[in-house]
This record gives structure tokens, sequence and C-alpha cells, in this order.
């Protein structure tokens, strides 16, 4: 399957590419929430994790501690958010995996800030009952 | 050192808990984003990932993948956010690592839209020569 990531993955799209292995390839994003937010994308079209074998998996968090490093040494930012859409209801714009790493500052007004619900008496322990793993 | 999730992991707060092993434990986040938003969270507190043994930041992406399973089959959700608040300063509340899985819905009005910035010409390309790694 073709996505506007294997596009960027084959250099048939440009991309300002800050790593490639053979798992993974790590790109700047051209609509940063701050600059510096980068994605780090599987190399295969997994659409979410459901289907993104385990060991590319791992794989994507070391590089996510990687670039998260790289972020606070070389930008200086305070933090970051590292964020996966997974699956398209949830904002994911390509059905690719690909995890959102974005530079956060001090009052720079990008809070993830969504409504919440709340759980009637005795809903929430029913819930966790059927979710147990 | 002490956190509220350390108090939860030991029992001393009650939660309702869906899964607990040697590296982590999951409970129900008590303010939902929707039902069944659950939280992972490393069993010993370190305050971000940057300080997260590899072994157990790989392993939080097993049990994600798991709890991501979990709720699309028993709460039938469409799609899942998997957020890492990295840092006081992107909106994490507790210094202790977690990672939130939230289950999703078309047309749920819970998208996560944040404000963009925009490159100047040749800016990207600069930025992204000092991140390379």
């Amino acid at each position: 399957m073709e996505t506007i990531f294997t596009k960027i993955r084959d250099n048939q799209i440009p991309s300002v590419k800050l790593h490639q292995d053979e798992l993974c390839f790590v790109i700047l994003d051209i609509n940063p929430v701050n600059k510096g937010h980068l994605l780090i994308i599987t190399s295969e079209p997994y659409p979410t994790i459901a289907a993104c074998p385990d060991e590319t998996l791992t794989h994507l968090m070391t590089i996510t501690k990687i670039a998260d490093g790289r972020l606070r040494s070389v930008l200086g930012c305070d933090a970051t958010n590292i964020v996966i859409n997974n699956g398209k209801e949830s904002g994911q714009e390509v059905p690719h995996l690909h995890i959102h790493v974005i530079p956060r500052y001090q009052d720079d007004g990008k809070m993830i800030r969504l409504p919440k619900q709340q759980y009637n008496e005795g809903e929430m322990r029913a819930l966790g009952a059927r979710l147990e793993f």
C-alpha cells in the first residue's frame, strides 16, 4: 500500500529527514504545533499499533526517547507531548502509524484540553471488571 | 519518592486497577475524556521518558497495544488517542511517567486541536540539520 509517508520514505516527496533506519524514519512536521515538532513513522505502512509488530513498536519508543532528548538539547524546550492518533476517528490524518513528538515551552498556549465525562456511582468499578487483563 | 501514583500502586489510595505487573500498572482515569480512558503507569516513579530504562519503556508499549485492543473489543470504540505529557510544561499533572489511552468515537467532539506555527523559508531545513541523529 502507498501512503504519503511511503512516498516521503522513498524520497518521491521531499521532506526534512532527521533519521532513517530499517524500521522507521523521522521527519519534521510541515505544520508544527511548535517548531521542531517531528513525526516518527514506521517504514511499513501499518495503519495503527494493532497491526504493528512488537519489535517495531518497541523500536519506535527507543527512537522517541532519543528524539525527545534531541529536542530538549537542541531547542532547549521544557517538555514534550508524545501523541499517537491511533485510527481515523482519533484525528489520524494519514492511515500509516506515526508518533508526534511536540516540543513544549512554559505558557506557550498549546495545552491539550479536552472536555471530560463523569462516571455514575458504581459504573467505574463495573467497567474496570470488564476491561481487566 | 512518593507520588499519588505510588500510593495507588500500593493500594494506599483506592483505584480501579485493570492490570499490574513488575514494571507497570494500569488504572481507569477518574476524570475520563471518554469512559474507559485509562492510564498506564510505571511502577517506579520516573518523572519522564528520559529517566525511564528502555526495558520498561518498551514494556509500556506492549501493554499499550494490549490496552488499546481491550478498549476496542470491550467498548467497541473506533480509535484511541495515546498521549504522554512528558514534563510539567506539557500538561503532565503528576511527575510520574504515565501513558493516557483514550477511547474515541466518530464525532465525539474530543479532537485534539492545537494552533500551528509556520516555518520561514529555509528555516525548516536548517533546523533539521541541527536535530539530525
